[in-house]
């Protein structure tokens, strides 16, 4: 949380953390995004999720996804699959998370968050899942895919070391988030765009970094500092 | 948790995170000062910070109480009515934070932690509550605002990128308690001068910042190496 | 959590915290190693940390003990010499934490995580641990102690800032549970060789710090940059 809050507020978003099924109704209203991750779920979290997804849907908000590690247990996977029939606007997660939500199985040999499978690997997976659930489904890999089911793009800004900070995954997934609140009628471009910016925040970082540690230091502060300008000399997208 | 208890070591403190009521008569009473956030608040703690505000009052120890987004929920602004009454030494908040305690409804704006009202329009709802309360009132912003409903103060250091830091707000709270553990009959004096000293290492930390990131690692730092003399030389007080 | 999780990735593991007892029997055999940590222990917490130590140690997985101020609380106390009964492979605490253990009694002074003892002091409690458990036990301090109730080593690489760090004593668990995971037969030397790593990356990383916070990035840089002959150039450890 404390990584994907540091980066929300450097992107200029307002991010709260709100775990309590008693807030929910009170609160989720009032925002323009929700964010779920289920990263060190519990079963005592469960009913808060859903009940802020069905909130947020109710009330038209944009929502996203995190599968975090969905394949690492029966009880997760299930827990994910249940969250993917209550229409995420986006579904972001590496390779094998996305596999495992596809496969819809414990068959992954997932051992936890870290992709063990090429995100180029995933896309006929992910054109799939999108198709089935809606959404638009992002795979972070070496470079990102994103697909509605019917366009797939690629984003290829990004540095290989993020791998080596926990939660930058659940980080860019909160970045989706802010950017899908700005217009959810265009989630596509904002998913895109999101990857994009993140990627292009940590190259700048890396020049900078001497390993994991200060690249998540020079990652925040290139975010902060990113101008248009910046972005469009550096974004490489591709359709694929 | 993580950026508060690393200010509080940096400051020389000895911080634990207590969460458990099975803890807290044993602990509790071993502590000089209590701290209660309600950031991420679920019901499920409220009864052991209900035992250790208890335990502290009993033994006579000072506690600090930071209304983390107060005006979210109702169930938060209850929990924190109910704190309230229970003579905390301190509250610390931001505007938005401590006109919701004093509205005492859920008429706030407050969309969570972010401060939404400029913390001088608080100052007459800081004094009211400083009043009813009979604790000390702190009101963060662009000048930091202290009031046990008499006195009113106003202390000046700091820089508007700590709103760009997640937890800064928790971790002066947590900074208050650890000066107020020093002399609590000066509770006063103890709260202005933990915001000045965390007030002037973040300006020391912004001379070395290039972003958030590297502000939170150089406030940390200036923290642990500040003297009196640079304090004495840098904090900016007055008598409002 | 987040520290512990970027040591283990600057180091090469790949680590997943998992919380929810209906996850560990799917999860538990794919780990090569279990790290439970008691800090912030809560009693719903105790039957998951007791059914992964059960489900590791049938599958014959080491498992690693870091009895975070084992002395603050009966409760506490208890529930890590419980787990004490359950042969973990290694258990690394301060002296403050060895010590109480050793007594199994709650006539520790400890207030919490802070060591209060020298750890040479603690050698001969050490030993006697060692002896009665069946596990290695390490003591970190000045020199870090480590003895399998026979042998004793003495790790002299490290910094006193570390101390000023949250967590370092919690990542330093989890980075012998990592080396332990190499090859379980030789969990003494897995634990001396962890502790002089991270006393080695600590060095080098203090050697471009300027205070607490930039130690903790210079730390983990310094640790995913560290090359054999570094470690061999720089390592202290003598036979006590």
């Amino acid at each position: 949380m404390d990584l994907v809050a540091n980066v929300l507020l450097a992107a200029g978003a307002s991010p709260a953390m709100i775990h309590s099924i008693e807030e929910i109704p009170d609160f989720t209203p009032k925002a323009h995004a929700l964010y779920i991750n289920v990263g060190t779920l519990t079963p005592d979290w469960l009913p808060a999720i859903k009940l802020a997804v069905q909130v947020a849907n109710e009330n038209k908000k944009p929502w996203v996804l995190d599968p975090v590690a969905a394949g690492a247990s029966g009880f997760r996977l299930k827990a994910c699959l249940e969250l993917l029939r209550t229409n995420p606007t986006v579904v972001r997660g590496n390779a094998s998370e996305i596999m495992a939500l596809f496969k819809g199985s414990e068959d992954s040999n997932s051992k936890g968050v870290d992709s063990i499978h090429e995100s180029t690997d995933a896309v006929e997976a992910a054109k799939s899942l999108a198709q089935i659930s809606g959404s638009i489904v992002a795979v972070s890999g070496a470079v990102d895919i994103v697909t509605d089911g019917q366009r797939v793009v690629g984003a290829k800004n990004g540095v290989s070391m993020l791998q080596k900070i926990t939660a930058t995954g659940c980080s860019v997934t909160a970045l989706i988030a802010a950017f899908v609140a700005i217009d959810p009628s265009r989630a596509f471009e904002a998913t895109v765009s999101a990857l994009s910016v993140f990627g292009v925040a940590s190259e700048i970082g890396m020049d900078m970094a001497k390993g994991p540690a200060s690249l998540r230091m020079h990652l925040i502060d290139s975010l902060y500092g990113l101008d248009q300008a910046t972005v469009l000399h550096r974004v490489n997208i591709s359709v694929i």
